[in-house]
């Protein structure tokens, strides 16, 4: 087939979404690596720690302490990137130096009390509690603000600073580039073929069947045939959903079931608690109309080769273009090979 | 002024070269940190290492053997990502798995036959033998390919898997992602005001004088309004010039000075050898009319507040906008105070 035979040498793929090529070299997994390596993820962790300021009833940075909650614990991030009162209207400027005023909030979001136990780990129950959180939030901000992003940096490698099961919530009044260009992208899309275009992707992929990791009667999960990281993966719902808050109770409990299987295939890998960014992208929250949205999900993992040795993307990467050493159809495979079972379960 | 004001709330500003939003939220330094730290660089380094298969006389992975060579040597990658001899022949595909065959060749640039001096600790005269070697590849290679990536990883923070003073150098036969974007946006801007972006840009900062952190009579290097990693600069020549091979002797040797006064500056900050990508943007090599480009050179460095702690763009970064945690006039504020003279040399 054609994809066949794009796997040997180097070529480009495009992502339609973001409208940008990524090179693909798959023959050069074999080089040898001398450089950087992370730091393995010391899995011994208390199910509470004193010391951690978003365990329950602990003290944060602020002051303020936390509740002794059980489930999801959401609260006003201590150290906001978007503050609510900065001054009004846009502030002019020469065409080469524009600005403008923003205002926005952000909020942390505890998966649950349990300080050991990261997304995977969590049962499907505790997970769907996760998803209410994520639409509740959508919803409450949404009522404000333009963009909600709901998102989660998981391990040091990723620039987590806290090792508590957690993700963050961002939101503010303008749309941020990566949503503008997946708007404009899906409308263009829309425009020309009356489909979605994630939609329309999800049908192929349902279908040919080479890049799919997990897959429910609500839910794919594939490695996109334009994923960047090594093994990127993108959540899609297969009926046509705007936003989080859409999902009915029953899509939210599939939802819950492929995320831990995706994560607990992530864990698997390289037998480590895998790190990566997540982050949901759905409809912008403005008036208008937003038909041509899909909602989804992107995982953006940075492990290449073991629990130690990432992707970095650098130098041609940040300059020129993103590059990738083995083909998302690969990366689908390996996933797709691995146990639903949680590696740290097969141990004891 | 309008900048001050923008200085003390969280605002955005824009970037014409890749037309879009950096989120600078200034106030937010003062998070605590307690997540990943990166390992501080070990100065210790022989000036030749018999285990560095960059070192001249040293056999390489490949079996090949480096000559006795002093100065800039430059060889063919033994793991490139771009190969010349791929099938040739667009492949076609669906709209949504579009695919195309590339080629391309990858080579290596060691600066220099000391394994223990990088670019800011190499003399003037040195440093102008790497741009005209820089300068070389480009105008061989531009025979054959439309676009000579030429950059530079340093240090394990930036991917870099080789401790000896190098760069790279990727020739394609397409142009990639983010030259497409600056070619655009740079011919949108010649056509709307008859004027180059850059060297617009470039005459108000040398009146502004709020971001310059050096200067000769050919160079500006700045810390650009819309800089995205903390200490981030673009170097620009103040002439209109397309491409490095343009440069005369003289502006060569500026261009030389430039970059050792940047470079040892960066090195002074948090008294490190100071990780970034760097690389150079100039008009792409396939004939045409190219009028609208300035020749600049990008420097895109990791750490924020000391020799081990980084920013990391992952999270909001990665699926909403950059966002920076100091103003650009602060960081070309902190780095124009800093000595010319390297730290290296202070302590002996
Ligand atoms: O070729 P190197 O230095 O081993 O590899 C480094 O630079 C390349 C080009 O910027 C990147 O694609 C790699 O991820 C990085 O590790
Ligand atoms: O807020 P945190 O987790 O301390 O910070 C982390 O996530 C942020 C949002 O993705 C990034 O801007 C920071 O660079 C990163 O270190």
């Amino acid at each position: 087939t054609e994809e066949n035979t794009s796997q040997s040498a180097p070529h480009r793929r495009f992502n339609p979404l973001k409208n940008e090529w990524v090179l693909v070299s798959p023959h050069r997994g074999r080089r040898p690596w001398q450089g950087g390596q992370e730091e393995a993820t010391v899995t011994e962790k208390p199910s509470h720690d004193p010391d951690c300021y978003l365990c329950a009833g602990n003290k944060r940075n602020s002051g303020a302490v936390n509740p002794d909650y059980k489930g999801v614990y959401v609260f006003d991030n201590d150290f906001p990137a978007l503050l609510e009162d900065t001054p009004t209207g846009k502030m002019s400027g020469d065409r080469l130096f524009r600005a403008e005023n923003v205002h926005g909030t952000a909020r942390v979001i505890c998966f649950s009390e349990r300080h050991d136990l990261t997304l995977p780990e969590l049962p499907v129950a505790a997970i769907k509690g996760v998803v209410d959180a994520w639409a509740g939030q959508i919803e409450e901000l949404g009522a404000c603000y333009d963009w909600v992003a709901v998102f989660e940096n998981k391990g040091a490698a990723m620039g987590c600073s806290q090792p508590h099961p957690h993700g963050q919530i961002w939101a503010s009044d303008f749309l941020p580039n990566e949503v503008v260009r997946e708007d404009r992208n899906q409308a263009d899309y829309f425009a020309e073929t009356g489909n979605v275009l994630l939609l329309d992707y999800a049908k192929s992929e349902t279908e040919k069947r080479e890049r799919i990791v997990v897959e429910n009667d609500d839910w794919l999960a594939v490695v996109p045939w334009w994923a960047v990281w090594p093994f990127e993966t993108l959540v899609l719902p297969k009926r046509h959903v705007l936003r989080l808050p859409d999902l009915d109770a029953r899509e939210r409990v599939a939802l819950a079931d492929i995320l831990k299987r995706l994560c607990t295939r992530y864990d698997n890998l390289f037998e480590t608690e895998f790190p990566y960014t997540m982050g949901w992208h759905g409809a912008p929250l403005r008036a208008g109309n937003h038909e041509h949205w899909q909602l989804h999900c992107h995982f953006y993992p940075p492990l290449l080769r073991s629990a130690t040795v990432r992707k970095f993307m650098v130098g041609y990467e940040m300059l020129a273009e993103a590059q990738r050493d083995l083909t998302a159809e690969t990366a689908a495979e390996r996933l797709r090979s691995l146990s639903d079972i949680h590696y740290k379960d097969r141990l004891l």
